[in-house]
């Protein structure tokens, strides 16, 4: 199979796996972590029935191959997303170095069926004092502090 | 205590947990979860510990609070953190229903000592096929499929 044809069949598994995830109480959405061709973690979203917000299928799909491979960097794989992942998603994406994505319902189309993605990546964009959700820094706590001491740190692992 | 001081309270012990973190091998930040006045989560940035680059402190504590609670809804808590959450934080307390933030560093600060959150806000508002990862969709794989069952099952429960 050529790559085009090699990504539509992985999507289209993405896509079967989140359908058959709904009855059983879960998220309509799934990905797959992809490496030398192969799929090594597959998830749903399971928002409501692990009681974990951040149970999104992109997430746990992430953390099992982070798991799986003992690493944090899966900088040699590919995500396969039956949708385009929301704000958290994209951020565990940039974190885990992955470098394609591959996805196929959008923000939109979740939004249709009542999903929050579009609006937190509005709100993203957003000075921190003009969002729904307050953020009130405190800068004068030592939050610097912090930094400095991991910067003078000699053991610390860059990540 | 006022209010203000029981934030700059709780957030100077934020910075504590993440300072006394780093000799342990953990990232240089920390994270509380607060309801009704009390801790129910701290957490440190555990992505090098343990594998998995979603394990910032927010993302644990929000974890934790959400595992003890048996609910993803933390609408009632208050999360306190030592620098300003990434974009993949602030996903997850868009989808926690968290209210309200109170942090001290933030992403200039973080950029400084190594770390890519300014990257990440700066990638997130781009259009996909202009940012650092490939960001490809698909669109006749048949996405839509997924919402079409989704909003057709009637013992779903949305979130």
């Amino acid at each position: 199979m050529g790559k085009m044809e090699d990504d539509r069949f992985l999507l289209l598994n993405a896509i079967k796996i989140a359908k058959k995830g709904i009855k059983k109480g879960r998220g309509p959405f799934s990905a797959l972590v992809v490496k030398d061709g192969k799929i090594i973690a597959k998830a749903n979203n399971k928002v409501v029935v692990s009681h974990d917000p951040t149970a999104h299928a992109e997430v746990l799909a992430i953390r099992k191959a982070s798991s799986l491979l003992k690493t944090h960097d899966l900088s040699d794989c590919v995500l396969y997303t039956s949708c385009e992942p929301c704000p958290m998603c994209l951020g565990a994406i940039y974190w885990s170095g992955i470098r394609k994505v591959i996805y196929a319902s959008d923000r939109n189309d979740a939004e249709r069926s009542g999903f929050s993605d579009k609006l937190i990546y509005d709100e993203i964009g957003l000075e921190p004092a003009n969002r729904k959700i307050k953020f009130i820094r405190i800068t004068d706590a030592g939050g610097e502090k912090v930094f400095e001491k991991w910067d003078n740190f000699e053991n610390k692992i860059p990540y």
